[in-house]
């Protein structure tokens, strides 16, 4: 039987550290890619002696970097150059998250890359692309975050700027590079040419702003902080109950109706102010209040039974401790198990992208120690020119 | 000249409404697919009915659909039904974020369309997946960014719970049906079968906690809101200046060392409480205060240019009107034109997968009216039953 895996028999090298460019190659890796992780000697990738920590290992590294392969080369370096090289020529993808013009640098750059290896595909993530006139600033997640707009729009109003509880501007520009990735492999099938992909972090804060730009840029508004309420859908927020506060999404007139039903309140689904949701968004702040009333009468266990069995959308705020816990996460197979040789027993997300006829393991090889699988590469590479 | 683009001759049947599946059926487009989008007779996708709104036409919707083509057809009525079968038949990709059941309902589930579509590839979202126990509960993206655990680390400390300013919750399930989509095409070329990729909104979450799912089970860290902060590397947040609050990113000792000359305080470099990551992160309140202290001698763009100058990641706290204003977002042509039939000029994102040798337009076709290419594709359908 051959291998189910969309991406099996993928081999990627993989010189890109930290978060947006190992977050690519995970996601690559998940769906059957070989990934070689080529780290600087000593040190290795930067996310190596990030927090945080757990028995002398980066938990942060191990959860981006489950199952890929890694070998320490200098790239300054004649002989560790010639064992990239060589590797580059095995590869279908080669992926980096330097500052533009590095590869340039080391001499090599997609134009240089091109003409040695006319079916590598060549992946770059960068703060800014490219190209224009920021292309060679530094950036990191909470610069594009700030720059991008997401966290004009994130927050209480008024409120001191908030950022985006995860690394939004990282996580989106990796998932964007593996789209690029995955279709230009299918390109190639065709063409038998390789190509670069060039994402740029603030270009894909801009594509994730849903309406927001055309909003302004059409009707002049600018969109800000609305703590936790939808920008125009109603009711669609967080809501007090007796205890804890939960979350109601009732995204149109039919199940603003099974909503009222629900909280015992049919005549709220006649009242003049909320009948569609053009009127309903106008009277949010009175809707809400009408419906926190009837909340504060029992506890958000209680609604979110009723409110689920009703069909209403709805659902309580969970801390990590919950999400772990949830029997829906562990039936997803969205938390897996890994066995850290230095660590012991580690837990990781799994892997979001089902397949079928394609395997869904709970437990991943763990994340490679600096240059552990050199004597491997090397093998293997020598093999290769034997042959 | 064949077609540059990496997707291009694909053809996708899009059944999919509002913004998840759109998003993905976006992105293919963007990457040169064929998107024919099947609304149902009278309302069309719902996102047509969802504001803000301009000239009467939704650019909530317009953002999102540009490019796509319309026929709307009822999955119930034997004639469209015939309809959509040929559809089906040419194309290479069928997408749905219907409710788990709902094809199988109508007689298009993949166990059906598999047997007679081979070659088929179905592309489905949902709130939580084709699976487990929740898979027939309701969900819109508030309800995942409540249970999946971004809302519990999003937001100041100690404030009302937060949402991310945009629906993180679709967005990501859109990228990642997109991954899965190319992934799945690449594959086709070499076993001539298609697949079934099956996305669940808070699968999705789950992936995008960074290491905080990680965190917690290893170690029993829960995570939770910390405003503009990063949770392990300092400094790394949102400072005042004399007039406005900038992000400042120093990810590293040599960058922090930067920072410190910038800001005329080469001491602070040496300070015993700021010389490694872990020490500053352990002290990053009085660190804040002494940035602050110093940067309270100037404005905002003062400091803006001084550190981008030196080299340290830094930036302002833009609007979508800074955004939209931009010189590097124009120069990677992230915001395109439309002009709408019924609305006239309009301005929308642009498509932040570069790829070499590929043309980036900076003006784009309209999202279709409804039914708006039903005599065209049935003129093509026609024409090929003849063939």
């Amino acid at each position: 039987m051959s291998d189910p895996r969309l991406l099996s028999g993928v081999t990627v090298v993989d010189l890109t550290h930290v978060l947006a460019g190992p977050y690519a190659t995970m996601i690559l890796r998940n769906l059957g890619a070989r990934v070689i992780k080529v780290e600087p000697p000593r040190t290795g990738d930067d996310a190596r002696s990030f927090g945080p920590f757990y028995k002398d290992i980066s938990l942060y590294f191990s959860a981006i970097n489950t199952g890929k392969e890694s070998i320490a080369l200098n790239l300054k370096d004649a002989a560790d150059r010639a064992v990239f090289e060589q590797l580059l020529g095995m590869a279908d993808i080669v992926t980096e998250n330097y500052r533009p013009g590095t590869m340039e640098k080391l001499g090599y750059g997609w134009d240089s890359l091109r003409k040695r290896f006319p079916r590598l595909i060549y992946g770059a993530a960068s703060g800014f692309g490219h190209s224009g006139p920021y292309m060679h600033r530094a950036a990191y997640d909470m610069v594009v975050q700030g720059m991008g707009g997401i966290m004009s729009m994130t927050g209480q109003p008024h409120s001191p700027p908030t950022r985006v509880g995860i690394s939004v501007g990282d996580i989106t520009a990796g998932l964007y590079l593996a789209i690029g990735l995955s279709a230009a492999l299918h390109k190639r099938n065709s063409t038998g040419a390789g190509c670069k992909v060039d994402i740029g972090m603030l270009d894909c804060q801009v594509s994730i702003l849903e309406g927001a730009i055309t909003d302004f840029l059409v009707a002049g508004v600018v969109a800000h902080p609305l703590g936790a309420r939808h920008p125009s859908i109603a009711p669609f927020e967080v809501f007090k109950t007796q205890d804890m506060p939960i979350v109601i999404a009732a995204g149109n007139d039919h199940l603003f109706g099974l909503l009222c039903t629900a909280l015992g309140q049919p005549g709220m689904a006649k009242d003049a102010r909320y009948v569609t949701n053009e009127l309903r968004f106008e009277h949010v702040d009175a809707l809400k209040a009408d419906i926190e009333r009837t909340l504060a009468g029992a506890k958000a266990a209680d609604w979110l039974d009723r409110l689920d069995k009703a069909g209403v959308p709805s659902g309580p705020l969970n801390t990590v401790r919950e999400v772990a816990a949830n029997p829906q996460v562990a039936a997803r197979n969205m938390i897996v198990d890994v066995t850290d040789p230095v660590a012991g027993p580690l837990k990781i997300a799994g892997n979001p992208i089902k397949v079928s006829g394609v395997p869904d393991p709970t437990r991943q090889p763990p994340a490679p120690q600096l240059n552990q699988h050199h004597a491997e590469i090397m093998r293997m590479l020598n093999a290769q020119k034997k042959a």
